[in-house]
C-alpha cells in the first residue's frame, strides 16, 4: 500500500492511494486511526484492516491531483539520520569510510511535505541537497538482530536531508546537528510504501535533479550498512518505535563537493526520485 | 507554580503542587488542557486558569509523598542540549572552549522521571553523570532576540544528561548523539517552575551526589553563554515550540575527567538538586 498523509478541513488525514485517488480509510472503518504511525503500530492486523477499507465501494476518496501533502509521517518520535553511508560520498567529502554507522539526528521543526517549499536560512550561505532513502519504522523494538530486522521495517519513503554545510562543520566540536536541523531542512514523500511492495530496498536507484539537472544519481546497492545492519546497530542504543524515520545516507554528488561548490538558491526546484518510491520535490524561497 | 506530571488510572495527569498535594487541574477546569506543554501553549491567561483552579476547594488532590512521576514535559517536541557551556567543565575534559554555543540532541526515548531506573546498557562501559539545568520553553519563537528572549521561556526542571563516553567519542566523526540517546538516559523532574518564581536563573546553585558524595557544585552564574544568548542562537536556526527542553550543559566533576575516572553502576544513587527548583533522584540498574 502507498500511504499519505494529506491536508483536510477536519485537519491532517492519512490515506491510502488507490489508482489515482486516496482513500480516506478511517472514515470507512473507525477503528482505524487516523494517522500513518498510528496505523503501523496497530501491525500486519491493522494493515489488513486498511486494506479491507480501502477497497469499499462506499469510501470517501479525493483525486491525487487535487492532494495538499503533509509529510507522511507528521509526527515522528524520532528522524534518525546516518552519515556517509555510501563509499563513494564519504571520500568526496574528504571524510574516512566509517567502519560503523555513524549517527546523527534533525529536530522535527525540519520536516515539511512534498510540494512545501525549503527556506533558505539568512544566516546560512551554504545550503545543500542530499538525497535519501528514508526507512520508516513499523514495530518497536530493541536490541533487534540483524536476522530479524525486516520485521521491524514498517516502509519507505523519499527523504531530502537539506544541510547547511557552514552550520554542519562549524567550531571546534563539528557537531552536524545543527547545520541539519534548520525550519524546513527535511522534506520527506509525498508517500510511504508499505514494504511488501519493496521486494529489495538495497536496489532502488536514487535520484536528485536541481532545476532538471541530475546532481545526484547511485543505487542503494552503493550502502556501506545495508538497513539489517542500522536497525541492529541503532537497537542496541535506542529503542525504535512506529513512526521513527531512518534517513539511510546520500550518495555522491553534493553541492559542497562540486568544484565549483553548488549551494541552493532562491527559486531552484529539486526533485529527490527513488525508483517503486516516489518523486520528491520541493523549491526554495529565501527567508523573509 | 510547580507543575508535575503523575501517572493515574486514567493515564499521564499534569497537576501543580499546592503545599503538600498536587491538585488535578484540568479535572476542576476542562478548558484546561491535561498536559504541561499544552498549557504552556496556552499563555498567560492559561497559566491565570491554571492558578484559579489549583485553588479551588473542590479540587481532586493526591499527597506529593503518593505520586508517581512521569517527566515534568513527558513528550516533548525537541530536546535540545549545550555542550561545553562552563568554562572550568570543557577545560576538564580537554576540550576548547566554546566561542558559541554547542548543540547535541538526545532522542525521545531517553526521557525519565524522577525515581526511575537509569539502565546501563550492555554496550557501554564508560556511563557518566552530567547535572544540568533545563529551560521549558513557554511560547514558540523563532530569531528571537536576546532582549525578548525571557518572554519565551516558560519554566524550568532539573535534568541529568546520562552520557555514554566510550560511544559519544566513537568513530571519526564523533558526533555525540548517539552516546547520549541510550533509553534512559535523560531523566528530568521532579517538578517543572514557572519562570515568575525563579528571580534569577543565572544565580542557581547546582550539584550531583553519587551514593551522597557530592561530585558537582556549581553554580549558574559559571555559564559561558546565559539562557538569552542561547535562545538568540539556537533560534536563529530553529523554531522552538512550548514544552520543547533546552539542556543547559554541565558544571566540572564528570566521571571521565576525574583520575581515576568514575563511571556509574548498578546500585548506584545519582541526585541532582538545583537550588529553588528540586531534587531529581535515580538509581542504576544493569540492562537486563
Amino acid at each position: 500500500m502507498r500511504f499519505a498523509t494529506i491536508r483536510s478541513e477536519h485537519g491532517p488525514k492519512a490515506v491510502v492511494q488507490v489508482g489515482n485517488n486516496f482513500v480516506d480509510v478511517s472514515a470507512v472503518d473507525s477503528s482505524i486511526p487516523n494517522s500513518v504511525r498510528g496505523i503501523l503500530a496497530g501491525g500486519d492486523a491493522m494493515l489488513a484492516k486498511v486494506n479491507a477499507a480501502a477497497a469499499a465501494a462506499n469510501a470517501p476518496r479525493i483525486a491525487v491531483a487535487d492532494a495538499q501533502y503533509l509529510p507522511p509521517i507528521p509526527d515522528p518520535q524520532k528522524i534518525l539520520c546516518i552519515g556517509l553511508n555510501y563509499r563513494d560520498h564519504a571520500l568526496e567529502g574528504g571524510r574516512e569510510i566509517p567502519t560503523e554507522p555513524v549517527l546523527f539526528g534533525k529536530f522535527a521543526n525540519t520536516l515539511i511535505a512534498h510540494g512545501e517549499s525549503i527556506r533558505l536560512p539568512k544566516v546560512s550561505a551554504k545550503v545543500d541537497y542530499e538525497a535519501e532513502l528514508v526507512v520508516v519504522i513499523g514495530k518497536a523494538g530493541r536490541d533487534i538482530s540483524e536476522a530479524d530486522a525486516w520485521d521491524y521495517v514498517g516502509g519507505y519513503t523519499v527523504g531530502h536531508d537539506v544541510s547547511g554545510r557552514d552550520w554542519q562543520f562549524r567550531g571546534a566540536e563539528k557537531q552536524w546537528i545543527i547545520g541539519k536541523s534548520f525550519d524546513t531542512f527535511a522534506p520527506t514523500g509525498p508517500v510511504m510504501v508499505t514494504k511488501d511492495e519493496i521486494p529489495n530496498p538495497h536496489e532502488l536507484q536514487v535520484q536528485l535533479r536541481l532545476n532538471g539537472q541530475t546532481m545526484q544519481n547511485s543505487n542503494t546497492r552503493e550502502f556501506i550498512f545495508g538497513i539489517p545492519k542500522l536497525l541492529a546497530f541503532l537497537s542496541q542504543v535506542i529503542t525504535l518505535e512506529p513512526g521513527d524515520l531512518l534517513f539511510t545516507g546520500t550518495p555522491p554528488g553534493v553541492g559542497v563537493a562540486r568544484k565549483p561548490p553548488v549551494f541552493l538558491k532562491p527559486g531552484d526546484v529539486v526533485e529527490v526520485e527513488i525508483e517503486s518510491i516516489g518523486l520528491l520535490r520541493n523549491s526554495c524561497i529565501a527567508q523573509s
